[in-house]
């Protein structure tokens, strides 16, 4: 994950959910992608550590543990850099300008600067990024399926040149979660509609008064539609399956009116936050330093083990 | 330099030459491209080791010192891969597109595969060479000029987002030395027409027997023209002022014919290569080895401490 700011909820439901599940099961690796902030965001870096820092701590305070994984910094695996550039001298510019989401962003994004040619090359980044760990598989969103099947292409081209050596990932799909901003556009953080994992219940309260809900309802007595309000789709990742029928239900026979929905609503969101409140409220920063530390030399041990091999190969030793 | 084969005569007087004096005088940093030569050569390595101590061999053989200059080889040097990485972030596509020289060789070279997003950007590669030593300047050839101006602007562009942090290095330009191919083509290993540094005389002898000379000369008695004679030219690298005058006087007056006058060049061969293959008979594989291993420890010592500044400047620590 690049680290441009605080996680909301909608990361939650959308990643870091199944990176706690995962992580029980598997050698998990999960890494702070701060050279990847720098494809789009290197004109700003004051607040990289900040926001590295902080990203760790909404990791940890959702129940990452790093006794059952890794958790480390990529700019402090310095290996990443160097398979990225062995990368770069195999990997056709035609497959990177075919990129969808490099020719997407390029239009979608028109206040940062997106010509550089890290910006083209940062699937070639993300490739390394992966294969350096010579994983099984990466949990991804629907969105980096392009950049997985680049990922699976650069492997098989390098074991073509220099002989078997990386594996080809499987992307495997975060279950969708619905979860739009609280003024029914994307959650994000430029956008201000979000409810963030470290957002306090005294600051979520206003920001959920305000939230759209049915905009054909104007009074409880008119009959309300789950289906086009931008609430209830909370309702359905955060309150339990039979209140939530309860709520549709009194929604559409209007009995239950917008007001106290939020209500019901606030409960379910305090019910998430508070274990992952009452854990960030333990979490030093010398803490989340220890941590990248020791995840950092793991992670590195890991990498520089594929690098000799990746060497060898290459015949660059 | 890239290590693509052994060098030859041409490279002695277009570089080496200017290389063993800067020794004396200057902080001298050399080095063997190894993953440069891979922006071209990716697709065989098999001879990159072989072809890196060679190279090593040839520099030592011309007189290039280790206890007065550095040399190094560049895969050893982490650090390089870490600051094209930087580099790239900031580095608009656009600058490495007009590079006249991408542009030519795509043209030019039709036998390999240019197409890769590592041969678009080995400019940046090459700005991290050079910057990672914060050098005052480079001896260039006259076609790496547009890369020196793109180095000093990659150096710009960083000082200017994260503050002071490089120098604009100058390209000091290698006297131009005209040393043709013995059939008049560029001296170059693909079209085998050079004379090579580590060529004993014997392999010398029938090269020079056949080399062209001037093409309107049929018989002695004809006068010849040392100015379009494709041998005169290393006469004036190779043999005394005095002895020249001699050999532009008789060739012009009929009384020098060809066969005596590569007789003549035959000897100013061989006093100029005497003392190259007297050193390179002395040097062991080990001492190659030693002496790349002296040299990247030095050159990694410097680069580190460059990147701690890069980091910091960055705030990517
Ligand atoms: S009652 Fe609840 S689900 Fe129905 S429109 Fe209001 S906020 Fe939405
Ligand atoms: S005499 Fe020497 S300089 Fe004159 S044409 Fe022959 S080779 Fe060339």
């Amino acid at each position: 994950m690049r680290p441009t700011g605080p996680l909301h909820i909608g990361h939650y439901f959308g990643a870091l959910k199944n990176f706690v599940e995962m992580q029980e099961d598997n050698k998990a690796f999960f890494f702070v992608a701060d050279w990847h902030a720098l494809t789009s965001d290197y004109a700003d870096t004051s607040r990289i550590n900040e926001f590295v820092d902080e990203m760790v701590l909404d990791w940890l305070s959702v129940g990452l543990d790093p006794n059952k994984c890794t958790i480390f910094r990529q700019s402090q695996i310095k290996q990443h850099a160097e398979l990225h550039l062995l990368f770069s001298m195999i990997t056709p510019n035609s497959w990177l300008e075919r990129n969808p989401t490099y020719k997407e962003l390029q239009q979608e994004i028109s206040t940062k600067d997106l010509g550089n040619y890290g910006f083209l090359g940062y699937p070639v980044l993300m490739a390394s990024d992966i294969l350096i760990y010579r994983p099984n598989w990466v949990p991804v969103g629907q969105d980096q399926l392009p950049h997985m099947e680049l990922t699976r292409e650069i492997a098989r081209r390098f074991n073509y040149l220099y002989g078997e050596t990386f594996p080809e990932p499987q992307a495997k799909l975060t279950p969708a979660a619905k979860c739009p901003g609280l003024d029914g556009r994307k959650m994000s953080k430029s956008y201000g509609n979000g409810i963030f994992l470290s957002d306090t219940m005294e600051t979520i309260a206003p920001k959920v008064k305000s939230m759209f809900t049915d905009p054909a309802r104007l009074r409880k007595s008119d009959p309300g539609n789950p289906n086009v309000c931008n609430l209830f789709p909370y309702h359905v990742l955060l309150t339990d399956a039979d209140k939530q029928n309860e709520i549709r239900e009194g929604c559409k026979n209007a009995s239950l009116g917008c007001v106290e929905c939020k209500k019901i609503f606030m409960q379910s969101l305090e019910a998430f936050l508070a274990p992952i409140h009452e854990r960030r409220a333990a979490i030093t920063k010398d803490y989340i330093h220890d941590v990248l530390a020791k995840g950092n030399e793991v992670a590195r041990k890991n990498a520089e083990e594929t690098m000799r091999t990746v060497r060898q190969q290459m015949k660059l030793v």
